[in-house]
Order: C-alpha cells, then sequence, then structure tokens
C-alpha cells in the first residue's frame, strides 16, 4: 500500500497532546459528578435497530449508521430485499445516550433503585454531513436522574454546573426556561396548538429583533391581537423574579403557564438557599428540544468566547415509555465536551496537569551507565516521579530534542565521571541549568 | 413497543458497579502507564475497510463488522454488485488497537517525537460466535513503543507488568520466549521451514505430555532424528540462566537462535538490575502470536487462579511496512481486563474505594427541612464528601431502603427538632449507631 494511510471523513484521531486535555476535562466532570452521588455506566456501541429507530424523527432515523449483518448478509434474500436496508441491517451505532439509558432503565427496572443517578461519558454516531465543529463521531458526557418529579433534581443539577466549570474556570451563564410556561404563553394567545410556531420565532428575537419577530408571528398564522399580547413578553426584563410576577400578570389565566411560573419560582429560591452563585437567567427565547422536553429547560453559554451553548438539557416526562414503561419522570443534563475544549484552548485555561508527560529523560550514555540508570529510575518510579529512559546510546544532541520535543522537563544525565562520583548530572530544560546531585538525593531534587 | 427491549448478542451493559470496578482496573494501569512516560492515545471506532482488510488473515476479514455506506447505499449499484458487501460498505469498525496505531505512525510520522510511547484504552469489535468470556465488543488495553530496537524497552514493559500487577495485588508469572530461538530451533533440527508446526506441537506440552507431542512432530513431517535432537529442548529446566546455557549447547550453531539466546539474556540481566522481583520464566512452548512478533514473546498468568493468559505481547518489527513504512521496530504488550476482572472478582481484590458510593444521603422530611440541607449539603461537597438527598419527601423506611441499596453508609435526618438544636441526627448505616452532631461539625464527622 503506498498511499498514506487516512481515517474516514468525519472522524478524528486525538494525539496524546489532546488526550490529554481531554482527560483534564472528562476527570473533572465525573469528579463532580460523583460529589453528587451519580455513578457511571457504559451501554454497547451497537444497539438493535429496533432500539433505535423511530426514536429521533424520520431525519434522525436516516442519520444512524447501520452495521450489516456478518456472516453471509445477503443469504436468501431476494434482489428487491437487497435494497432495503432494513433487511441486511439488524444493529446499528448509537445515535446519542439517552435512548440506550432509556433502554437500559426499562430492560434493568429491577435491579436499579429508583431515583437512580447515572452519568455515561462514550462516543456517539451520526451519519451527518462532516463540516467545521461537526462530527461522525463524538463524545457525549451525560448525566440524569430518573424517577423523581422533585425540582430538588433541577437543582442538583444547576449546582453542578456552578461546580464544573467554577473547577474549569470557565465563567458562564446558565439560561434557563420550562416548557409550561411556553405552553402558557401560547394557550394565553388563543393558539395553544401552535406552541412550537410562537417558540420558533422567539427563538429568534436575539438575532432579528422584535420587528421581524412579530412578523414572522403573522406569517405562521398569530392573529395581530395575540402577537401585541406578547409583546410584553418579548419585552420582558428585570430579575428573574420580576420577570415571573410580570409573566403572571399576563398568563396567571393559564393553569399549565401557572404550573411553569411556580416551578421556575421553586427552582430560584431554592438556588438561592443552596448558595449558588452561577448566573442564573430566566430567557423565554430558550426552545431546545423542545419536543422532548416537558418542564425545565436549560443551556449554558461561555461568557468570555463565541461559541454556540457548551452544556445543556431538561426535564422529560416519559422518557422510557417508548420502551413500555410509562410515567417515569428525569432530568439531565450533557456536556459538549468538543465545545468546553475549543472554549479552554481559546481561553488558555488548560492547567500545566493537563500538559502532563513524563518528568525525568535519563539520558543513553551505554551499557554500564544504563545498567546504573535502571536502578536510579525505579526509585524515581517509587516515588511516584514518571521517568523513562532513552533507549538507544546515541548522540545526546538527538536525545536532547528528543525531550524537547516531548517537554520533558529534566534531563539526568550519567556518564564514568558521575559513575564514578555516584552523583547524576541534572539538567532543568526550560532554565538551562545543571546541578550535580549525589543518586541518594536524586527523588528529592525533581520538584 | 410492549416487548422488553434487549441488545445485540455478544455485548454488554456495565452497571455502575461494574463500571466502578473496571474504572479502578483502568485507572491503576493509566497511572502505571503514566509513570514510565507513555502518553493516550484514541483513534476513530471506524476505519476505512482500506486500512483494515488483509491485516487479520482470511478469518479475520470475515469477523470484521462493516459499517453500512450512508444515504442511498444501493444508489446505481446493479443487483450483482449489492450483492458483494465491499460495494455498499466503505468503513468498518476496528478489530483491534494494533492496525489502527500503525495506521495513526504513518500518517502522523512527521508530528510524532520517536521512540513514540502511546497507551490506548477503547472498544474493539468482532463478529465472533459469541460464548462464554467471548464477547463482540471488549476493550483492549495495549501498550506499546515504536521506533527503537532497544531491549531497555522489553525491560521497561517488564517492569510496568510488575508493577501492574503489584498494584492490583494479584500474583502473577511472566512467561517469556523468543521467536529468534524458535527459529533457531527448528533450524537446528534441518526443518527451518517447520518452525510454526514445531512450536505449534511443543505448545501442547503441558497439556498432552511429552510422548504425544513427540507423536505430532512426527505426524507433522519432522523426522525421527531431528525429534530425539529435540527431546532435550523439551525437557528444560533449572534457572532462567541455565536453560539458556542448555539452549546454547543444542542450538548453538544456528545464528539466529543464538541472537535470539543472547537477547535473552540482556534481558534476564536488566531484569535483575532494576531490581525486578517478578517471576520470569523462560517458557520454550509459548508461541503467542507466532506470525506477528518477530522477538521476544511475553504472557502473564495469575498464579491463583485458572483463566488463560491476562496479559500479553512481544517485539514486532514491521508494523508500519502494511502502510509503506518499513524497517520501524517496536514491542508492546496487552491488559486483558475483562479476564483481570474476573480475576479480581473471583479472589475478591477489589478495594473498598471501587466500589464507591455516595458517602452520605440527606433524609427528605419536608419543605423547611430541606432547604437546610440544601446548605449543609454544598458545605460537605466543599470538603469533598460525596453527599445527595433524597429527592422526595417521604416514608422513612423507602429513603433508608434506597440507602442500603446504594450502599450509602451514613444518613444524615433532619427534622424539626434537628432544626431547632441545630445538630443533626446522624446514622451510620453499618453499625445502626446514631449521634446527634451540631451542624458546624458535620463534615467533620464524617470519615
Amino acid at each position: 500500500m503506498a498511499q498514506k494511510p487516512s481515517i474516514p471523513k468525519g472522524t478524528r484521531d486525538f494525539s496524546p497532546a489532546e488526550m490529554m486535555r481531554r482527560g483534564y476535562i472528562f476527570d473533572t466532570i465525573k469528579s463532580v459528578f460523583r460529589l453528587y452521588g451519580y455513578a457511571p455506566l457504559e451501554t454497547p456501541s451497537m444497539e438493535n435497530l429496533s432500539t433505535l429507530l423511530g426514536k429521533y424523527g424520520d431525519e434522525g432515523d436516516k442519520l444512524l449508521f447501520k452495521i450489516l449483518n456478518s456472516g453471509d448478509y445477503a443469504a436468501g434474500l431476494t434482489d428487491q430485499e437487497l435494497h432495503s436496508a432494513s433487511k441486511i441491517c439488524e444493529k446499528g451505532l448509537r445515535y446519542d445516550l439517552t435512548v440506550p439509558f432509556a433502554r437500559y432503565v426499562v430492560q434493568h427496572q429491577n435491579e436499579i433503585a429508583f431515583p437512580f443517578k447515572r452519568y455515561q461519558i462514550q462516543p456517539v454516531w451520526r451519519a451527518d454531513r462532516p463540516q467545521k465543529g461537526r462530527y461522525r463521531e463524538f463524545y457525549q458526557c451525560d448525566v440524569d436522574v430518573i424517577g423523581s418529579r422533585s425540582l430538588l433534581n433541577e437543582v442538583e443539577l444547576v449546582s453542578i454546573v456552578e461546580r464544573v466549570f467554577r473547577a474549569l474556570r470557565i465563567n458562564v451563564t446558565l439560561k434557563m426556561n420550562n416548557r409550561k410556561i411556553l405552553y402558557g404563553i401560547a394557550e394565553t394567545t388563543g393558539h395553544a396548538d401552535k406552541m412550537i410556531d410562537i417558540t420558533v420565532a422567539i427563538d429568534k428575537l436575539e438575532k432579528v429583533g422584535i420587528d421581524n419577530v412579530k412578523a414572522e408571528l403573522e406569517e405562521r398564522g398569530i392573529s395581530r391581537s395575540a402577537v401585541e399580547m406578547l409583546q410584553p413578553i418579548l419585552e420582558l426584563s428585570g430579575t428573574n423574579s420580576e420577570k415571573l410576577d410580570k409573566l403572571e400578570a399576563i398568563i396567571g389565566g393559564s393553569q399549565t403557564g401557572m404550573q411553569g411560573i411556580e416551578e421556575m419560582r421553586t427552582v430560584f429560591s431554592y438556588i438561592e438557599q443552596a448558595g449558588i452563585a452561577l448566573k442564573t437567567e430566566l430567557d423565554l427565547s430558550l426552545a431546545r428540544g423542545l419536543n422532548y422536553y416537558t418542564g425545565a429547560i436549560f443551556e449554558v453559554k461561555a461568557d468570555d468566547f463565541a461559541i454556540g451553548s457548551i452544556c445543556g438539557g431538561g426535564r422529560y416526562d416519559d422518557l422510557t415509555g417508548i420502551f413500555g414503561m410509562p410515567g417515569v419522570s428525569g432530568v439531565g443534563i450533557s456536556f459538549g465536551a468538543d465545545r468546553i475544549y475549543d472554549v479552554m484552548a481559546g481561553l488558555e485555561l488548560f492547567p500545566e496537569e493537563a500538559d502532563f508527560s513524563t518528568k525525568v529523560l535519563f539520558a543513553n550514555l551505554g551499557a554500564e551507565e544504563e545498567r546504573c540508570s535502571l536502578t536510579l529510575l525505579a526509585t524515581l518510579r517509587d516515588s511516584g516521579i514518571a521517568a523513562e529512559i532513552y533507549p538507544d546510546a546515541g548522540k545526546m544532541k538527538k536525545q536532547m530534542e528528543y525531550a524537547n520535543r516531548r517537554g520533558i522537563p529534566y534531563v539526568v544525565i550519567i556518564g564514568s565521571d558521575e559513575l564514578a562520583k555516584k552523583a547524576a548530572t541534572l539538567k532543568d530544560m526550560r532554565s538551562g541549568e545543571q546541578k550535580v546531585v549525589p543518586f541518594t538525593e536524586l527523588a528529592g531534587a525533581i520538584d
């Protein structure tokens, strides 16, 4: 094979440098999840197509990666049947972590102690057209609690968001909305059936301005009087509590709308009680996953870096119903690892520990020196210091270059002089300084 | 969907309890890899079929999971062509970590500082017939160094093996062999072309006994005089150094064989010099991956648990040649996570920390108590204590049951009495003991 090998479009290799930074993000997130009692879960990469199909809409079905049946996939099929992917494929790669999670909960319901709190960090696959920032394989990082309607769960997730981004040193704002409020607005205007049209139009407020939103609302069949009624909602301002009061004055007649308002009041009061300092903002234009969420909706934006939302989620009331287990409510959020990576790289927020490398390289000057180095290497590693020896005796320049390319901060040089004195030359690669350190004190000389 | 959902044959869900134990194994292994300067790498789950096909033999090609082209996979194909998997699939799931690693090295050769030390822990997929202990999706955990012929690399891997299994508290024996010695044996008998036949027969020594091995050798076309010559090799005993001396007396005339003997002598002497206490045993019946390895061969067996090898590997001289980059030598080993898990479960070696759960559950007695708990929860979490609140006020029995099922060791009870006294009732779920602890001292009362 003369041609240089490549990888499929939309997929990525993660180099050691990238892996260490990604590992820093995932480890930070995981340790916060555990602090709140969430436990890890993994499901298979492949699910039966019957589990996946029909769960993501027609568009989603098309984006599933299907796996050809193994063995003689075409056995016994007519040519006609061969044209149907459903005949030659029974399995597909998971499209998200939510549907497999629902499948897991239903399948294992008798073993699970509800409320069930789990996190899951695994890749998902989508046969989307690859483009900048959109991949065909990418990690999702989900945290959900299922089997409880308590709003304490929403507050717990808000607290997790605060703690994760504080640990990662990213300044963020959490935007919240509630599907029940959106329904209440639609109901109040007399267009309960047009909740999605109204929300889609309002969603563009920031981008296109109030006049264009009003025009779009009319185009979408909302009556002029209803649009006028919406005007104060579009112009809502003030603190979260002021916004909720104004909202009540307009949509308080809708029972569902009122429920949504009360839910948000409870959540905001809990947030205060829990001492959560995260900026939280009621944003009625937030419409994320509307077909899916039934209560609170969350979205997190980085304050200092222009990129889409880096985290989001909400409450769903019937995740497991599709698998025959109705009435189980849950709430969850998902952290966008790729975007968080981009924000941290852009703002140079990765700490030094995320650029982990070997701490000490033993230069290799020959056989006798190697033997001495092997003993010292074991001592350093026993002290928890990552250390290695350049495996081949050869030009010192090449060995130093290797240390530099790898970002190794210390080089230990042991030649015949050092062997005689039982002391190593320790070179600090950052400052270029050298000092002589007795073999017995070497571990202590590495910071 | 009324039917209970299921997952594809040969795949697994990993429950929180399993995940935490698996995580303990992977974290231990990773931290050792890093101590030796190995850095993480990840490659995509899908590779182009041109990368995968022809690398694992005909049998391996059949076991590849192929991914149906997305979009209209059948577009423009004749019925005839539809019968050919190669026409409707361009991508496959990775079958191991070695070929993608070789592909990565060739593709990124200009960015890599050689010798390149990497570890990779990712799932692989094989369309094998599922059976006990054999899965269609399983993790591999590989560590390799590529771009150096130095035997110091072999010693480093031996040292890694020692440190990993010491950390996991598994008693093991490392068996070693060398492909060059095996060639030397075949050459000495006058059957250089029958190295694989000879090795396959010798491989069965422990199972079937010396007479059956000799019979099989003759069946495989080895002359009687050659079989007689092999007799002392089959009966080889003593220390590694004694074995090598006896071997030299027999096959010392073979240049390749002598090279293998010298290599093993060097490795064993380095092992001693590095203070490695791991039991290491020259085992000429070790034939692992013979078509592939060119020098040292490793295999690790658990001493106290009957199961196949739990770790193995060797040196290969031309991993990247298949992708047009010849002459790059490397050596690596792979840890078998599933088997290591089975050994640790069987011998009850998992430490308590691998059964991580929430440390403290706050019982939920109502709205006012919830508010107080929220403040205390934040304090505990600030101290690094994993804590949660039962989200719904309800029967205490149900809440206690939840704590028990989750294995949560402490329950904090705050009712009206406790609110008045600003002191919580702290219940130790293991002993059943209760004590009253002032709110301000709660974090300190959790061990």
